[in-house]
């Protein structure tokens, strides 16, 4: 079989990058660090889009555009935040290019054409639009403003890996202005709530929410909350962000409102965002060695059905009876695709949307119509049964959401049984190393004792979870007091 | 009324500025010649960006994303592509900023981070697409590739324009791969086919569809088709364009196909797209010195609902009646908007909803409850009238429909009006600067006398049109034999 792919026991890394390529969703690119997103990686983004962007519309959010560029005497604004971002700028310097006298067809950068300022291109938002903001907001009555965006953003990487870090990726981000502090927590807390849901109830990926420490908050953050997910392989990778900023950009841009009291006030700032790394996330958390295996609710196809025949006239027969049930199946909002192609076998397609893990497959030949059965297999599991044609659209939308649930409670069980309270460092350090997953473990609270277990395990402090217990103990590496556990993990 | 626009007649320019700002469509912005799409003209753009998508789904069209970075190498092979982009190009040479050693709290690019070959911020994606379209292309079982993306892109325009002309813009483009030059050919006519559908049924605009000049062809295109409408200043604007590439972009980056008969083969290229600029002519079109008119069918709210009242009693009265009536039109699809918010009075509302160009108004009081009635002006007329509320959603669906034809037919007719048949040059000069619009006139074929009467008149010929009437004739300007008449105006 020409798609046969690495096994995750083999090399995890090398199996997810084997199947991003051969389920089709991405390819490399010619542009350093840059992918190409292919047709069935987009369907998959647009379906995951879709619903966010309803979700967002649901909380009262409305969708605008904002500048690719970023002057720099803006980026530069908000010190914090452009220092953390500085070292990942793409930056223009010029406007133009010319042929290149020394060699004909060939071009060069003209010199002439040089910017007075250099523009970055935006590695997020923040710095453009509070400068845009700043003429939007005079008095109370403009606020809230509740603003989202989807587009692209660049952040030069150098270590790269399809979906889960490119130079540059897709993504949303929301960038919410307020009148009071009050109301930008409750914003940021809100789209958290938002994100944990889209994650579960969607991708079928259970997730924690928590609050960044401040060694791993956003720059320019007061407080970075955060989703944080389990991969196969025990690695934890961070879902969404959803941050509240405080009045800090408001101060570097002087964006003030008129209050009720007719006073001046610095206004309040939230921003969060996901990106299409929750492809990456989606992958690695419930495919498997044949292929990826998608949550229904988010596949661009649920439902193939592949013709066995031999013969002009049984395929005649099958196609009434296939095109009777895609009719059956689009009129309940199936997403379903007929392959009849003649120029690959049955065995062939089987294996090729198992790659793409379409959730339900159905095989149907003339004897099985004869017998009013057909046969489904469904790629979770990959278990195949025959049933009977009476109420197959029914029967398929309960399998599907079967698929969906019994996905998400499998990626539950296993990311429940990867939570490990730890009280020493050896156990720490063996845990991290043998059984992997996340490890609940006491800290000392502080930006050191957080650095040193870093350099010494490459564990990071994922989140403190939302509604945390809070007990006294002792960090596990330093010895000191502690009021409450946190969890570490290895990331991606 | 503060909202107040210039009005057409004293200042057309000035006119479609103040309406695109005070319409809340779009904002200047910090970056040279680029701009903020506000929320109400994004919603719009989702409207147009939503019909065409699913216009080219339909088609059997895919969505896909490729870089915005374009290596200057992959740039420069198609020759007459880059030597016509060049000049607009956003060169990005380098990779991060740092600290300014002199101004502490300020960045500089660092020259350490220079980038070995340069990056060209994408001004259209052929060259990086067809880069791509290597590697996915062997044989004639991979074609043909029909895919289309939805992208900025960075034109650096000396002058700019909100929307008709910015140095960013929003678009999608279409890159299709086929076997043979006829069914490009095909591919290239159906999908400005897509484009004038989509102007005549949803934009209420007329196009004239045609072929380029040589001339005033795309770079790099064998033939380019387009949609050119007029303006009410009778001046055309290009609505889109659909590209016959013909063999270049295979030639450039060696993409060949393996044919039925086991031979290599080029493959043949087409490429077409609409972008933003479709927001000013929607405006440019339709609009008046009260503010713009929109198609109901693109138009974010179809109809809002004003509440008149005194006091809290009557307002609760009105509430449940207006919820009655929104429930109905939701059901039926209609978008809808009640605004009764307390902080402005009526008639500040109706000029707003004016300016913004909602199709349709309903005004409710207390007294109208009373007899069953509920005034309704239309946008586009100003029409003022009390109907029953017996039957008023079916009467707002047909009035909608009413609205959408009737912006049409009048902007039809004032193009048809506006096309017109001229003999001599001195009528040529004299209708383009008195009567404007188009002027089909005969013209030698030649680029000399096209360039010419540009120099002289600054028409250019907007096109060909399609199954244009062959008649022999006498070029405008030259006097040399002519074959057809062709379409001059000047433009956007």
């Amino acid at each position: 079989m020409s798609k046969e792919i690495t096994s995750r026991s083999v090399d995890y890394s090398q199996w997810y990058n084997d199947l991003i390529l051969k389920a089709g969703l991405a390819d490399y690119s010619a542009v350093r660090g840059c992918m190409v997103i292919k047709p069935y990686g987009y369907a998959l983004w647009e379906n995951m889009r879709d619903v966010l962007d309803k979700m967002f519309k649901d909380t009262g959010h409305v969708n605008a555009y904002f500048p690719i560029f970023i002057p720099k005497s803006l980026f530069e604004a908000e010190e914090k935040n452009a220092e953390g971002f500085a070292k990942e700028c793409a930056v223009v310097t010029h406007y133009r290019l010319k042929s290149d006298p020394d060699n004909p067809g060939k071009l060069i950068v003209d010199p002439e054409a040089k910017l007075e300022e250099e523009l970055v291109v935006r590695p997020t938002s923040e710095a453009i639009i509070w400068n845009t903001y700043k003429t939007w907001i005079q008095s109370y009555r403009d606020l809230p403003i509740l603003v989202n965006q989807w587009a692209n953003v660049v952040r030069w990487e150098m270590r790269t890996r399809l979906f889960l870090r490119t130079a540059e990726f897709l993504w949303q981000e929301g960038h919410t202005a307020h009148a009071t502090r009050d109301e930008a927590i409750e914003e940021t807390e809100k789209m958290l709530e938002v994100y944990a849901t889209f994650a579960e109830k969607y991708m079928a990926l259970p997730v924690v929410k928590g609050v960044k420490t401040e060694n791993e908050r956003f720059a320019g953050a007061d407080d970075t909350y955060c989703i944080e997910a389990l991969m196969q392989d025990g690695k934890a990778l961070q879902a969404g962000t959803s941050h509240f900023l405080g009045q800090n950009f408001a101060k570097a841009f002087d964006v003030t409102y008129i209050n009720k009291e007719n006073k001046p006030e610095l206004v309040w700032a939230t921003s969060w965002g996901v990106s299409t790394r929750l492809i990456g996330a989606l992958v690695m958390a419930h495919s498997d060695d044949e292929g990826l295996v998608l949550p229904p609710k988010l596949a661009p196809i649920q439902v193939v059905i592949v013709p066995i025949y031999k013969g002009e006239e049984s395929k005649a027969l099958i196609d009434a009876k296939a095109n009777e049930i895609i009719a059956g199946l689009k009129a309940n909002g199936i997403r379903v695709k007929y392959d009849d192609s003649d120029n690959a076998r049955p065995g062939w397609k089987f294996a090729e949307y198992e790659m793409k893990g379409v959730p339900v497959r159905l095989a149907i030949g003339a004897r099985d119509i004869e017998n009013n059965v057909i046969e489904i297999a469904r790629r979770d599991t990959r278990e195949k049964s025959s049933v009977s044609l009476d109420g197959l659209v029914e029967h398929i939308g309960n399998l599907l959401n079967d698929i969906q649930e019994s996905i998400f409670n499998k990626s539950l069980q296993f990311r429940n049984e990867h939570i490990t309270e730890v009280n020493h460092w050896d156990e720490f350090v063996a845990t991290l190393d043998t059984k992997t997953g996340f490890v609940s473990a006491h800290w000392d609270g502080t930006n050191e004792t957080e650095d040193k277990i870093k350099n010494l395990t490459k564990a990071t402090i994922r989140c403190i979870p939302l509604d945390n217990k809070q007990e006294a103990g002792i960090c596990i590496l330093s010895g000191n007091p502690s009021k409450q556990r946190v969890l570490f993990a290895r990331a991606y």
